[in-house]
């Protein structure tokens, strides 16, 4: 029982584990599990998602061991068969091996490298994991999913919205960003969406494209629409979140997107963006280039559901806590 | 209820946290406050403030999580409504609004800059945690202050000199180093021994200026002396303390600062230096270099209260925990 | 009471630990010692050590306070005697001190620099560390000596050899490797193994050579014999260890060393390389450069114990640790 891209408690799970981190969020008892260990692997930075893991473990009683390999424990080899003559001291799968016999889950971040797109898409450091981990893996962001983001965010509908998604109109937008970005993020809003039954717009660029099999995995579960024009894709919705991504088509030719995305500032989310909404909600995973991404002036409004949005991340992440606890 | 300056508490305050600080040194059981949880964010390197800090935490039950932006969380701007298209990745507000929405306590450390002094006044970072987190803050050395430095200092003047510190003799002298330092501890060592009723002598090299506003804040509580020469400072002196600093008008020259610090090796303290107190103890906040600010044969000699002052620091976090978390 | 190279319980005593690490291993409770603090410091990186000593800390309710001189604390100065005006902000000494002021136990990683043999000899960050720490020290690997690796080493001899090592054969084998390597396993696998009792070969090329003093010390306790020729070296074997490491006479020529170890890859260990032994158990201490020290043929294959020789640094560490506070 692992926690990789956030479907695998199915829709009523997913549903019922967001409505358990509301209920955390009121005030309702951590069911603890004193004894416990986690050990977290952290291949990139991590603010939110540390310091929520961190603490909600401590809530629980779960020791929290985190681990940044190439600072302060040895780079990864990756390569299946590899010979490691290279940079790279320990092979993942050794790694990983050693460190599910000390712990008793796992936690990994592992971010996109946007230079293959078959590469990211195998997602293979969160593989490992799964494959020579031996213990439940909880995916801490990886080049394609961002399962607790998904979840805090699933509550954060849930807390505005009311109980009942589907049908809820929410549009993901591209955003402006002075660097290509992983679609991680975009790829599980889509999804967490769609797997509420949430009628979904994606509005982006030409060029800025989603992952074709991402769309499909959500189209399969509730309407999804591409748009290209801004405020076509956000007219009437009930929630924005802002994104900024690099396209999938994009792979190979990253210099070109960049030149591209300089001209694309006018996708910044504003007051004006919103409103064409229906007052829409103002949502971002964070952190977030202010004045780029979006102005001080929605991200500080009361529209903003922002800091609910990370907030909500400490207690989704001690209802998954205790989910994947309790089959241990 | 914040810990910034360290004169929070008052005068009365603070003395009685420095002799509770003794009192838990002596074997009183500190006040456990389980479930609570800080966060630390270190801006700079730390050995005795971390490590002091998170042991406290433990002796308190509290969780304590350590940050690093720019290492292992996200680089941080600063600026009002700035346009983010630069390295920084989060705003500091967003930053500081999200972890005290995960923890109870907050604690930051944020050098000074040493390029704008009223940058450093300002003391942005610390200033954007008590503004953004909503959360008792504790200073672990902003650009101005350093109080559980001070906190720990009091308690060892009120170890070796008596419970009533009034009209005793504090030297606080300027020494070598090879790099342009912050006054933080010297401002300090200054406003604790100051509103600890002190007799407080100031001695530094011409151009090695404090900041006057910080020295007339020590003014309006005890008698505070600026001399130029370091035996005339020192005469007399029960305590003295060492510290480097750059000038408070050396700022925009640091150049011309570095070569003139070139020519006071003659400052380091060495046994003669200390021939005309009147039998004092020695400080230093620690890390020193050695030989360069105070000689072996100083630090290492029975007249050496360094350690102990070090040692004050894990029972004043400890002291200052308690002080905090009573409020929560 | 220190742990700094494994033979400070003396031959009973450290095959009585391994044992009681088995028994942990096999469910037996850990005897806590809540309120207890320990501080460990990583000159190097560390994945196994590091994870294996927070996790039975965590067993034992002791709190863990891990530091990285140089990048999150000071950087350290060696010299007795040093002036400071280099690099390092802080002396050892007083790290130390400081750290021991705080915590019950310490502990320290500090890896061979390999330019000076003396220097290394001299291990002088671990003798510091107990010469100023006023605490039980636990070597995390050293210059000369790794003696948690050599107790799970141990303890996994005795799990498949039987509690009987005295006689039982096992041949150390140097590896090819792009990097020369200290020799503190290696060492430190020719100590434990000699002080079990065991009848051991070490193979290696010419050049290769181990410090003859550290040969001396486990032949005074068992057979040791060298040979230049691996096959010779592995006849026979019941045990198989491969590490590779630089030459004790290599001290200034690791160029020539380096050019000579180009032309050693045969030296892996492969499935063949093994044909010459009594269906030998193959171990490394981790990490591992396949398919360059040994194939993922061996290393995967049922023979290796490689997985379980690091899943025993988990109970070894907590025997360590049980033992070290005991006598506190």
């Amino acid at each position: 029982m692992h926690f990789l891209d956030g479907t695998e408690p199915g829709r009523d799970g997913l549903l019922a584990l967001a409505e358990r981190a509301l209920d955390l969020r009121g005030g309702a008892a951590p069911r603890r599990r004193d004894g416990l260990r986690l050990a977290a692997v952290f291949l990139n930075p991590s603010l939110r998602t540390r310091t929520s893991l961190e603490a909600a473990c401590g809530m629980l009683g779960i020791q929290s061991i985190v681990l940044q390999p190439g600072k302060d424990a040895w780079a990864l080899e990756l390569g299946q068969g590899a010979v490691m003559d290279g940079l790279a001291a320990e092979h993942v799968r050794d790694a990983v091996s050693v460190l599910g016999g000390y712990v008793d889950l796992l936690a990994v971040r592992s971010f996109a490298g946007l230079l293959d797109p078959e590469e990211d898409r195998a997602d293979r450091v969160l593989a490992a994991f799964v494959r020579h981990g031996g213990r439940p893996v909880i995916n801490l962001e990886s080049a394609r999913w961002h399962p607790l983001q998904g979840l805090a965010d699933t509550a954060t509908w849930l807390a505005h919205l009311g109980p009942d998604l589907a049908g809820k109109r929410l549009a993901l937008t591209w955003a402006p960003h002075s660097k290509a970005l992983p679609a991680a993020v975009a790829n599980q809003v889509l999804l967490s969406a769609a797997l509420a039954g949430m009628d979904v717009t994606v509005a982006h660029p030409e060029g800025f494209d989603l992952d074709p099999e991402v769309l499909d995995r959500a189209a399969a579960h509730a309407p999804v629409r591409v748009v290209h024009d801004q405020a076509e894709g956000l007219a009437g919705a009930q929630v924005v979140v802002a994104k900024s991504w690099s396209g999938f088509s994009g792979y190979g030719r990253r210099a070109e997107e960049a030149a591209a995305r300089a001209a694309l500032s006018g996708w910044q989310v504003t007051p004006d963006t919103l409103g064409v909404t229906d007052g829409a909600g103002f949502m971002h995973c964070l952190p977030v280039r202010r004045n780029v991404v979006v102005s001080d002036a929605v991200i500080d409004s009361p529209s903003s559901w922002v800091q609910e949005e990370a907030n909500n991340r400490l207690w989704t992440a001690l209802a998954v806590l205790e989910h994947l606890a309790a089959g241990l």
